[in-house]
């Protein structure tokens, strides 16, 4: 067993401030494939936040990795959720206490859409789209390369970051600097399935939890590949809906023009929904919009374009919002249809009216938008087109008595969030990451999401957000990657905001 | 080996007209099971058109089970398609021809769609819905129920009606009647695939398919369960759409504003096509469209109403067509969305911009529409949307070049015939199936598509649809059956078809 980071540290004199950057890049470049290792051995855990028992095991995998570096664990437990894990690492001396939040959950697979699956972590000398080699982590020969990936379900989505700053800690150890505030850890089991139950975790552990910023850790950096700090996520909410037609399948050209047919229903109803520009067209659906500040607007000015390497590199012939610039548009609300369904396709396809309907569909809220706003709006919006609303499968005598009918499946939402811009906090935390050097990307929020309303909202912390994979990470689809840069680079981000941050924004004693 | 059936048959006094029918429905009492076995043997089968090897199989077995009843039989061949059965049998005296044509091929399955598998024929003592035990027709040890059925794929859509013709032939030859017109038979192996070879295969052979008159065995009788005779059938016309998204799925919180949408864009493409009445939308769709004939106006009254028991077997709560009547709007063009799919749905769905969103199309026509006229107004519609239209898998410097990208893979598709109502053939057949009792009905159109105009066009003779099987039979879609009543009724319908329709219509000599 190690003797425990802090003994150490308080013992040893530290180095100067500008010196800690090399020293954590020395150690990183004499220490990669450990690194490396300890990575792929997080990410071979299947991490559905559904499955209870691999779930499990990733938070005790997880609350191991942080007492190797001395850090003090527990698993937070509320029923019917999957444990959290909570770390401590008190600093002598240190007066500002900094919370590092990650989630070790993934989103769902789709095995047949891997090139490997999704929980044998892979590494390949380069992107999969390049046809890159795989290279054996087991017995790695040759030294690593930055544009190299590794692939598996959360490689990106959350465990890179919680790897990096188990390394950043490792190596602030090895260069004898003691980091600079007390250090605490919240990482989350079910961040992906809608952290339905953060807020009460949240609550029951409110004193064990304060802090003076929590650092976010999720998402990625900007498309530049430069770093980037954000003050902001959007909230989510997710509905199923369904649509039924014949209590059978009908040969369309016995019925075809006179049974109702789902699909086309469907259709009509997402086009109701929201325009092709991405103008959501549920009546008042942007009355709770909160407008930009000017801090907000002048930071947006300074993201770096990005859309005509993206547009080429998706293969896209246009962008929805009219020409608004990607960080401006995820400042909107958004509605994204993530699935459709109905009868069948291609070679199955068979000549019949489909008896079903279905489309799944996430919203992306904005301050101060809610949850329940999002569903009352659109529930009034279908039955203001004639829809009877079930949020339970129809019976026959349901069906027969409503001319339209659809059924509503919710999922746990929940709202958005933004910090502003000019917290001292906020200032320290770019103070520390630029250290005189370039200027990072500043951008007021993230189209992503996490429940940082709740860290906010329960603890009443500034809650900033410090991604550190790359924006290519194919994060929730299949064959997610972390780019080995951005892990050696995360691993130097967290290394400097734990030495400096509290030099940067001293407390008052 | 048997005798010949003609050599036995033209050496014996014939029964009565009248007697007829009863004639045959007391040998069907005595030979039910032997009737039902050969319809089982028949269906287990697998048959799909591009099955080669056992498509050929039921040629083969078709083919045996027409030369048991001595007609004499061959294979005909076209390049690239499932071998057709013809069939003659020559009778001393006779003058006319009648043509017996059906099809042994069926459509897709979905297997986890089906109760049991689709080509395991099973016979139940009722209907799925009711939950009806299972009957071992290996081992049957009680009388055949009149509701029992029996499914499989085919079971009615073309198998029940080329059994029934040959327990027809089995029947009248127990009661020494010979038939009263030359019989030959035609029976089609790819007619669920679009009949892509027919018109070749009937050029080919035009003097050996020669007749005075075609009858078409496809289709269910009416919706009351009574007989019906049909003088039309719609065309039809498939099509699949792919829409194209983002090269890869993207973070919807991320891109979710930005990266266009496929399965939103289908939703709007699909909602430009037709209306929630069933109109097409698509400009000039109607111009060919041939209106209706006196004679087709006063028949369609004849026809008895079946909606209200539909939507309520069906859980409807609306129907399309703003009122008109079901054998009404099948005399219009229909566009029937017979699936969608993009991304995942339920709890597969992910929080991702799909890559790509797929539907798929059937169309069908009727006089004198044609399936060029529909590709040309379909794809000039979609130009108009500003679409670029590509008929193969568009690159990434294609998707890239345009904002709007649609591809198109036709299907072969085959336009809509229609016989006059007061064409002689048409007006004996409907004397000889009355045989002075109840009317039957005379629809001008079935709502489903046989290359019925193929006949027509290449040999010339008039064209009438007899159909056997029950409405409720899941034709083309999974759980498909047929109802032993009908395939008894179907037994009796042949027979005095065969026996009495030279007398009816009586050639000049």
């Amino acid at each position: 067993m190690r003797a425990p980071l802090l003994a150490l540290l308080a013992a040893a004199p530290a180095i100067a401030a500008d010196d800690v950057r090399p020293a954590v890049r020395a150690w990183r470049q004499a220490n990669e494939t450990q690194v490396l290792r300890e990575l792929a051995e997080f990410i071979a855990i299947p991490n559905l936040a559904s499955d209870a028992v691999n779930i499990r095991k990733n938070a005790e995998h997880a609350s191991a990795m942080l007492a190797r570096r001395g850090v003090t664990t527990r698993l937070l437990e509320t029923p019917g959720s999957p444990p959290a894990v909570y770390g401590e690492l008190k600093v002598r001396g240190a007066r500002r206490t900094l919370m590092v939040y990650a989630h070790f959950d993934g989103q769902p697979v789709d095995p047949a859409a891997w090139a490997t699956p999704p929980w044998t972590p892979t590494l390949r000398s380069g992107t999969l789209d390049d046809k890159a080699l795989i290279v054996d982590l087991a017995a790695l020969a040759q030294p690593i390369g930055p544009e190299w990936r590794l692939y598996g379900r959360s490689a990106s989505d959350d465990k890179a970051p919680i790897v990096a700053a188990m390394a950043a800690l490792d190596a602030l150890k090895q260069a004898k600097v003691a980091p600079s505030v007390n250090l605490k850890f919240f990482l989350e089991g079910e961040e992906e399935a809608g952290s339905e139950h953060l807020r009460a975790m949240l609550e029951a552990h409110r004193d064990l939890l304060a802090a003076d910023l929590w650092l976010l850790c999720d998402g990625p950096v900007h498309q530049t590949r430069k770093p980037q700090v954000y003050f902001g996520v959007r909230g989510v909410m997710g509905v199923e809906l369904t649509l039924y037609g014949p209590a059978r399948a009908l040969h369309s050209g016995h019925y075809g023009n006179w049974a109702p047919n789902p699909a086309v229903e469907l259709a009509q109803l997402l086009a109701s929904l929201r325009d092709a520009e991405g103008r959501i067209l549920i009546k008042g659906f942007g009355d709770d919009v909160r407008p930009l500040s000017v801090a907000e607007r002048e930071a947006l000015r300074s993201v770096p374009p990005v859309e005509d390497e993206l547009k080429a590199a998706l293969a896209l012939g246009r962008t929805e919002g009219e020409g608004a610039s990607l960080p401006e548009l995820i400042l909107r609300p958004a509605l994204n249809v993530r699935g459709v369904s109905s009868g069948k396709v291609g070679e199955a396809a068979a000549n019949a009216v489909p008896t079903e309907a279905q489309a799944s569909i996430d919203f992306r809220l904005v301050p101060d938008q809610t949850p329940e706003g999002v569903r009352s709006k659109l529930e009034a919006h279908l039955r203001g087109l004639g829809y009877h609303v079930a949020h339970e499968t129809p019976d026959a005598g349901t069906r027969r008595a409503h001319p339209r009918l659809v059924k509503l499946e919710w999922g746990p939402g929940y709202k958005a969030a933004r910090t502003a811009l000019d917290h001292p906090a906020a200032l320290a935390l770019v103070r520390v990451l630029e250290g005189g050097a370039e200027p990072i990307i500043k951008l007021p929020t993230l189209g992503g999401s996490v429940p940082m309303h709740l860290f906010g909202d329960v603890t009443g912390a500034p809650v900033v957000g410090l991604p550190i994979v790359n924006h290519d990470n194919n994060q929730h689809a299949a064959n997610e990657n972390v780019r080995i840069q951005n892990l050696w680079d995360g691993i130097e981000a967290f290394a400097v905001v734990f030495a400096g941050l509290e030099q940067a924004w001293p407390a008052r004693r």
